[in-house]
């Protein structure tokens, strides 16, 4: 029996959120209509093909027509113009959510376009790998991962309920917040260290003393997690940081002031600063593994665990 | 049949790197003898307690006595102190090498307490986790790895081949190079991220408006991956940053100054300039990959794969 009581979703975007949605609501035995659409026809073909929706729409207005729950897949930039598209569909009382990673730019962009007789709850499932598209999804995503709802202040708390039990029979946890806390708090766990790999890896490649095959061939040293962090979708995040920029200014302003003092510290041998500094950053780690939200495997368990310990 | 010339194998230092290798080299049929030593009791006991060791001594000159392979498995700034240390116990036409990040210093500090009857060979094993101590250990470290040998101008070609031989024998790749140029590409590779991500590890620890659960809970974002690499071990790591200054310095110059000019772009709004620049380090990703150094699972693995796809 399926804990989810909606019985039409209509997915606008057809990515890998979207695609990890549609295969863990069917895991958790929703049974009702999956529609959705996409910019593209070579997506939608594709999810089609892949069973993920029972129709696929050109338009954002016929995919959501009937829909008693409709989530928005799309790039943050992008959140207006489909709002805007899908608004004529909408039936009365439909809950309107969406996935962006960024959600004060995301209500300001969609609340405007709604019918008042909706129920829009922006969310943010934290949940997502390097990869995108429809073939990307899979129906374990969100398992123990958190999906954050930054709720308006004449939210329907029944709507929330149902679509909290949602997001717990995808395999979710779920809490709620304001809308600009989470824009900081996300820039500080996800905008701020995208920027900081990215800009990495565009060093490491710029490098011409150091080709290319050099960096790739040692790159097991450390920068290979941040050539995973970097390889995320271009447009998605190119959105992120022009919507959260204040947020991800800000950060980015604390990393540089503390980057520089332990450049200072390298420069004059300061080696009892550095050890505090990174004896300190160790015990973050524990916290995170104590959370449930990462492996304790060494290398994220990608090299095999050393035998048992008879006595450990 | 081992494929390991050498019979008699001297650990100085018995972490995670010494614990590997005595297991890798067991792993890979070599019946010879190994000693070792440590600075703290409680590592040596239990480095005999896993039987890593046939032996274990008090003293580095007493462990590498009868040795025809030393291998310095210290962090880089307590390489000169081991090395004067064991020099009286070291038997003749052995064969000294060492697992250092960091080549141009360790060849400084060791290279003047060596008898002239002895091989010295810099060599560094690209290969780690965030784990330290003898428990880190596991046989499977070094396989498809690669150890870098920054031989000097002297150095006895038949002398290198044994090394070489012994190092595939535990699973790594090899390659050669000259220890200025090793020390820039792992600046790029290694040194740099790791600055960098204990640095955002660090700052997100700061920001008291952004309590330590919520950073935590979150942190799947991204974060995590940050924080394994800044889980490492601290003393190694400040003399990585100590020892290999100069180069280090550079590299956080080039991406300080790469950092401003997307901060820039963000400031602006120059969304082109954003996407050119994370599609361009998608590439690099791909490469890595293709060098199998790294998983192409989701995630490095950790979320579970899709199902297979019938025509992919």
């Amino acid at each position: 029996m399926s804990r989810i009581a909606f019985r039409h979703i209509a997915l606008i975007g057809l990515g890998l959120e979207a695609s990890s949605i549609a295969l863990a609501a069917r895991r958790a035995g929703f049974d009702g209509r999956i529609t959705g659409t996409a910019r593209t026809a070579a997506t939608r073909d594709t999810a089609l093909r892949l069973g993920l929706c029972d129709a696929v729409f050109d338009t954002a207005a016929e995919t959501v027509a009937g829909a008693d729950l409709v989530i928005l897949c799309v790039p943050v930039g992008a959140m207006a113009e489909v709002a805007a598209a899908m608004a004529p569909g909408l039936a009365p009382q439909v809950v309107v959510s969406d996935v962006g990673s960024v959600k004060a730019r995301v209500i300001a962009d969609v609340a405007p376009h709604l019918p008042p007789n909706t129920h829009f709850i922006p969310s943010h499932p934290i949940a997502g790998t390097e990869r995108s598209g429809p073939e990307a999804g899979f129906a374990e995503l969100f398992d123990d991962r958190w999906c954050l709802f930054t709720p308006l202040s004449d939210t329907d708390p029944t709507q929330l309920t149902k679509l909290r039990d949602f997001w717990h029979a995808l395999g979710a946890k779920t809490d709620t917040m304001d809308a600009e806390h989470h824009d900081l708090v996300l820039a500080v766990t996800s905008h701020a260290p995208h920027l900081i790999a990215y800009t990495m890896v565009g060093v490491a490649d710029d490098l011409s003393r150091v080709t290319e095959s050099e960096v790739v061939n040692y790159s097991a040293a450390g920068f290979r997690d941040f050539t995973r962090i970097a390889a995320s979708d271009p447009t998605m995040w190119r959105d992120v940081f022009l919507t959260n920029k204040a947020a991800t200014l800000e950060i980015l302003g604390r990393f540089t002031e503390e980057l520089f003092a332990l450049q200072r510290a390298i420069r004059q041998g300061d080696g009892v600063h550095l050890h505090d500094y990174f004896t300190r950053t160790r015990a973050i780690r524990q916290g995170i593994i104590e959370a449930g939200q990462d492996t304790d495997a060494p290398n994220f368990g990608r090299t095999p665990l050393p035998p048992a310990e008879p006595d450990t």
